[in-house]
């Protein structure tokens, strides 16, 4: 098991570094037909110019803060998860129904939740509206969506219009709506936040000079090894290249991680899930439900 | 008593480490045959192609990381058990009593929150509920379970209805009832905090990285020392594999903290511990309490 | 792409650096010729005079304490977006239109939101109040702006007058202008965060302290190479000095993030989604709303 | 000054370490004369089994982690004095006196303040209430308070009755009886959280992982330096096993910081001043208190 | 401009480790007389007693801790201003004034606000009240600070029963009243986070094993280098120890930020800032204010 997980090639960095690292590679190789034709470009000394300290700790910083930001935003969907389930459970507790529409009504708000976890979603991939979003939202309610710069900002407006009315019916307390609006603010905030880590790389300054200084020791390795590896030094120039743009392209996969890629959020999973637990509020009928003493 | 704690194998990583440990270790026997046998397999300078430091600094990144779910889910744990106490003395001191079931139907809620810490152990190790669970729900609770993708969320519905129940009776003040429910909320939370830390693994691609950097490292270590140990190689592979092996390893076994490991979260004894401090508010009688004034 | 993103001039440290860095490669230079006058100038031991490895750890930390001030400004720049579209929804919901002007004061109330994220934006950027910020308040307002020292503060008091008012009049209920009062605090705590990271650099003795030990280090650099690299020592002092005042360098540009650089905070573009985001609700006519339910 | 600092054995921890060092010192001594009889002992290819960077950065994490539990033992226990200084207040503002014997009763209570602090300590250090507790108690709670497993939570659900029956009896409001039960929850979350950090070690697999690195680097070294150094191996053995095994013995005193030890939190101080601070409300007369306009 | 800050002394490390540099210099001078009288003093292989890479780590820890302890301290005191503004804010907006008297109580409650800021600076100082005090309080309130052992506190106090008077006299309704105690609820705990970093440092066996182990480090170097570089070793020494000794000084300097270094918090200016902010209130009348909407 260790070993599949080891050499696996879904997920890892190899689809992304693999040019680059051959790149180094046939440059090294360039390196030793040169000096077996006694051209003088061995220079061992070269080992010091970026001392492998500063690039170590560079690059640590760099995967730091990108596994910073892939974890912030797991939190902010663990924390749209939460906040939908107790929305859910509180509006199918809370909300009185005194009229033959009402359970309807209900469902449709409830379904409105599923509605924004697909769009927040795709919202955070760029993408419009589709299918998917079809089952949980009124005709009309899609087409403006179509049209709309946030779509779960929208979604969520929706659902605050529709317990204003139902709080102006009466089948709501002050206290009830405040709670609510409260959960409702914090799915708003959740949505800034995934913005906030889409929408701010890490510094261009940053990145720039790391990819600068990684290059520079790649191109420098040749001749400081060939005077020891001969023909070799191809191969050797090559593997170390791959540790290090591989390290580098971690940090790249994962800084944001709203994607498709293995190594992004799962957010499809995440999305069936919120859905499969409304669901369970939609479905329900209180016959169903036992209670708590008998 | 520090000798004792440095060589205990209970808790320690040696049984995760010991087979690829002894593997590479043979692999360096055979690299000393070799040289013996005059092949070249003699090349000091590749002990520069992972630099140790580079190394050194992913495997501490790795365990740093791994710790920090671990205490993530000791905070996530350790919020479950001051909330789920401050809701048992809510629960005993604002439920007023006025019919004679009440006192009963007080003890049944207050066993829900023991069923909760417990349902919330087994969904985390995803176990079906069992013996365990049964003292401390009702017969037809305990079916519904069985049928029940999250059961601590169930448990929680259950405690809700009941409260609404009991706020609709008059048994409660509004003020009461929302500050039992901010309580509730807490306590999804921490379900979900926990379930977060449990399916979103550290990204593929870090560990693949990782793990192919350590297994290069060992397997071209016998060549860097072979001309000086000789036949003592494999030892020498031995344990450096082991070392940098048990750093990787103590990431693995602590990052999801909620199974059976030595090195998990005792989970049984923080169950017990919530268990205990309920028994004392269902099996108090008010005679008993001394008052604070007397 | 990776090698466009790697040699780009625009938002790299260059412009900053280059100075300092030929400096050091034409003191490298004299070294060098120097050396091939025959002056003893050769200390291969001065390596060790400042560890790299300590060089490298403050250099890092430094990267680390800027980039921390960085993310932070920009949380407190999400929490500002977060908060003034929650309030732009709060107020276009909440509050109630009686009388026949109202509509067009609480449009005027919405515009003072878009005036605080410009007036905050200038605050942090010590700029007086200019056209940008004209449409947004009254020409009243916008004189009294001009001689004020806190924009955006006051631009928050105008607001609440205004919500107290309606309160007054009794267009709120207590509890909507607690909900308000409380996102307002939010902004207000905001602004207070950002003066903060804009008024307290890094203590000066550390980077006093680090400024030194860099010149140090790569002044000292060509009397230990110059043996080796003869008359190449001025290239490889300017190129290592390049590297190190570079990671210097990104703290200085990342630690203020409130400017005008390519590094730092896309302030304009940030004020633009808001005032986007509030035309939203200043636009829309009830007709065009779609009613959750149809 | 900074010498007295340097050199204090109060605190330090020598005592701790200086029996292993002594250990690995006579090892030392040991492979020296080994070595002088002209055993095969030198090796120094071995310097490299346990690369220096690994080891260090294993020591820091150990450090960190272990600092970071002190610090946040510390912010807890901080969080409790605030948390006493805000109720005491509240609770001789709040509290109405309408009846000869409500001044005696509030003072009362204020002592059980002043219990749960040092019941939190002796607590925390598994010690049974003792004299230090009984002059804030009355005898009958002392009683129960001695077969009392959590003796802090008993004595704030004293306090909790306490203020019910005030309750009750009108002399607080509603809202004052909600702020107030908020802190006596940030209270027994605070006892929460520190029972958290007594309790869950670091993660056995670390602790025993990094020893036996220690231990392996601490017993090579002789083999490594005797050929240079012959006698004075042992001494230098025995120094750089102090301060190897001195950094991890940081780690061991301060990660549970509740004890007696010099680098421990100051408890009784901490506890000398809520007593104080409660003091000057029980003891003040409402004479003495100038108004805050004259 | 760089080079300027390079080499400012006021705010370096220079006052407080020339003289421990200085001797350390001394130190190497002397071992190269004895050398060049042919003493054995010349020991290379000392360099690894202390591995740099340890002692670097343990180094940057030290600058690491104490500067979360300097910016923790900037953020308590960031959230006094904005609690400050915001109480101000809400005292002038809320408090009714009925009576002829009511607009200087007002005031004066207000100047109670300054008065805090102060004496909460002067506290962490441990200095008494004096001059700058006195504007903001009543003389008879003077007084009892001079015999105060918590001045901010005490103000807390004295606003809170100002409160209470009025609340009684219905000049503020309950919910403004419960806002207002949760912002000065915030000031408190602001006092005491501050005293939690004045008087609790960096446990002590960490200082002294680290100041231990710099000095071995210094006092070993000599020996090393002295083959080399004969009598430049005590300049060599010199600077290689203000190195060191300058990053342990930066953590001695801003561990505690409360003093009056150029490396501590500008508390003299963020005080003008609270006062300033506050005079706005207190001096504005309702005429020159413009309405938000004209």
């Amino acid at each position: 098991m260790w070993l599949t997980k080891t050499f696996s090639i879904k997920g890892s960095v190899f689809q992304g570094v693999w040019k680059r690292s051959l790149l180094c590679g046939l440059f090294g190789l360039l390196v030793s037909f040169l000096y077996s034709n006694q051209w003088p470009v061995s220079e061992p000394i070269l080992g010091g110019i970026i001392p492998s300290i500063v690039l170590g700790l560079l690059l640590v910083f760099r995967t730091n803060t990108a596994y910073e930001r892939f974890w912030e935003g797991r939190k902010l969907w663990g924390s749209t998860v939460n906040t939908i389930r107790n929305l859910a459970w509180q509006l199918s507790v809370s909300l009185k129904e005194v009229e033959p529409g009402d359970r309807d009504r209900k469902i449709q708000a409830l379904h409105l939740l599923s509605a924004f976890a697909i769009a927040k979603k795709r919202h955070l991939r760029y993408e419009a509206p589709n299918e998917e979003l079809k089952p949980w939202v009124s005709p009309s309610q899609y087409q403006v969506l179509q049209n709309t710069d946030n779509m779960p900002l929208k979604i969520t407006h929706w659902l605050g219009d529709y317990l204003q009315q139902e709080y102006n019916r009466g089948l709501l307390t002050v206290n009830q709506l405040a709670s609510i609006h409260s959960l409702m603010t914090r799915l708003m905030d959740n949505v800034g936040g995934c913005e906030r880590i889409l929408k701010t790389p890490i510094p261009p300054a940053y990145v720039i000079h790391l990819n600068q200084l990684i290059l520079l020791y790649c191109l420098l390795l040749p001749f400081q090894v060939v005077q020891e590896l001969g023909f070799s030094t191809g191969i050797f120039v090559a593997i170390i290249s791959f540790a290090l743009f591989g390290i580098e392209e971690i940090g790249v996969e994962i800084e944001n991680p709203f994607g498709y890629d293995p190594n992004d959020l799962p957010l499809d999973k995440i999305c069936d899930t919120i859905i499969q637990n409304i669901e369970e509020f939609t479905h329900s009928n209180s016959e169903e439900v036992p209670k708590p003493v008998d």
